[in-house]
């Protein structure tokens, strides 16, 4: 795809909306020259703050809502009361055209549900999941679901596998992509029914790459996949573990180099590289989570991100526009037959 | 409990056995100087050995067994035909009161089929779980079950969080614990029916210490809370994964010590910390998880662990032994109601 592209923009959803929104889409704009933004938010809030970034002005458009929807309102709330919210414009800009994808830090629940109802599904695609990068000892993997459906048919799974598939062939560029599907073990009788079936669907479809079978909790990390496949509440939980179990290094590294003279020195020492460590570890890297299986592309950004985190997100829809995902996924889905045995789908 | 006390085990299990059982057992003996070894293994394999370790052997006594359960057997399987396997004669010892508990390195899924059959399960309770311990920010919390259940009901949920509460105060002396249920959100209406049902429970019943609520998977690494209760499915997907990182930022950090020069002079310097880290994130030191709800002691060490791992494991033991944890945990099971009511308990 050549030209410019639109990305729309919700300026009202995080913690720290809607300076980090504006200041993180002034940080994707140096990265990408040809991107206009289309910017959804209250003008009052809005409007000063992008007064006086000029550059960033000049390739935007302000459109001026109403409404917010709050972090703990609910999805179907959020549905029938925010008719005129930040968040449901910015996804409306995607249907109408107006925009290539859009990116929100806002309420999780909220934006699915919106995408949902505005974009709706992909044909054949019976529930959308969330995808993101997952960081390996090879690299970078693409995890899914983590966290739009807490209870997965085996169906669901086949259809999150093939999105991933795409997905990752198209953002990260992996030719072959290896899939696997998270079980309490690799051997062939562990776990349950569901993941049998898709297990045994998942061996027979003609998918590019190949079908690596089950891996563990620890092959993510090791990059034993490229695509990651599990239902959205174990996604959830693990990627959350793994934050939290870095998160937890990280401050034993810290309490270590500050535990004697000698460690304090080594610091000053090591110190440039540890920087490097710092930002390869950086969640912010890997911030931006896709709603995949939409007709249309919705990214959705850590709510508690700041605007190098919200540069990522935009990045990532960036990325999936220029890389023309939709008619990907949408031809890889029609070439496939992905349906589950219905003695299998019960399971 | 005083005077000598005796532990069973399994010379069979494990990837480097018998040799790390024997040398896990005489690091053990040195620790605890009150504590026999019943030791069950092939005598042609195990006795030679034994022979040399003068000072373990005098706490010993060996008992020859033919068989032995490998890895790749099904649980089934090896209940069948195993009738003489080390690890079924170290699980009866327990049974037959000849041993206070015992310990295992051996074939996970065998491991507790057999310690259901032989030892049966403690009253009132219909599934044993697996349980272990997790490094937090704030030291140490309990995490059940680990894989024994992949599918849990509600009341199986209950019945982990009193096992897990009394467990975290015998062995880890947790006066008053919180327990925490895992889910993809800690709001009211996320995750499911089971888990609302488990909650509901858990409000009404009256433990020692409190019931935190619904916790996520950064929480487990946070140390929100002092008992960490799951499925089996999430609990050791979630485990894993969390291996799985803490691996990989170590691997980093390794690249990172050595990615300059003055990264290098400034390893020398924060050597010594660096290893005082490495030993606190030893994966080795939380070795020897337990399974919980049967009528007798059964510990699993990793598979794949060394000696340090599997007297750790012994460590296990030896203190749920001395602190009479399968007394305490009768009583607390006789004393409080764990039913679910029966319209929540479908869920």
């Amino acid at each position: 795809m050549s030209g410019r592209l639109t990305i729309a923009l919700d300026a009202m959803g995080g913690d720290h909306a809607p300076r980090m929104v504006l200041r993180g889409a002034d940080l994707a704009r140096k990265r990408h020259p040809d991107v206009d933004f289309l910017i959804f938010g209250r003008e009052s809030e809005v409007g000063p703050r992008l007064d006086k970034m000029k550059r960033l002005k000049q390739v935007t458009t302000l459109v001026h809502c109403d409404d917010v929807v709050s972090d703990s309102e609910k999805p179907s709330a959020a549905l029938r009361g925010s008719r005129d919210a930040s968040m449901r414009r910015a996804v409306e800009a995607v249907r109408d055209g107006r925009a290539g994808a859009c990116v929100s830090a806002g309420n999780t629940g909220a934006l699915m549900a919106m995408s949902k109802l505005v974009l709706k599904m992909l044909p054949g695609i019976e529930r959308p999941a969330i995808a993101s990068f997952f960081p390996t000892l090879r690299g970078e993997s693409v995890m899914l679901d983590l966290g739009a459906n807490v209870q997965c048919s085996a169906q669901n799974l086949v259809d999150f596998a093939v999105m991933g598939n795409v997905f990752c062939r198209t953002v990260l560029g992996t030719v072959e992509p290896a899939t696997g599907l998270i079980n309490v073990g690799s051997e062939e009788l562990k776990g349950h029914e569901t993941l049998w079936a898709a297990r045994d669907q998942l061996n027979e479809l003609d998918l590019p790459g190949r079908f690596y079978g089950f891996i563990e909790g620890d092959d993510m990390a090791k990059g034993t996949v490229d695509v990651i496949v599990t239902d959205g509440f174990t996604g959830n939980v693990a990627l959350k573990a793994s934050e939290g179990t870095a998160k937890l290094v990280s401050v034993y590294l810290q309490r270590t180099f500050k535990s004697s003279v000698f460690a304090q020195i080594g610091y000053l020492f090591a110190r440039r590289a540890m920087q490097k460590l710092r930002q390869r570890t950086d969640p912010r890297r890997y911030n931006g989570a896709i709603f995949l299986g939409l007709n249309g592309i919705t990214v959705k950004s850590h709510g508690g991100t700041d605007a190098v985190g919200f540069a990522n997100a935009i990045d990532v829809a960036v990325d999936m526009v220029r890389e023309d995902f939709l008619e990907r996924i949408r031809s890889d889905l029609a070439s496939i037959d992905r349906s589950v045995p219905a003695a299998q789908a019960a399971g």
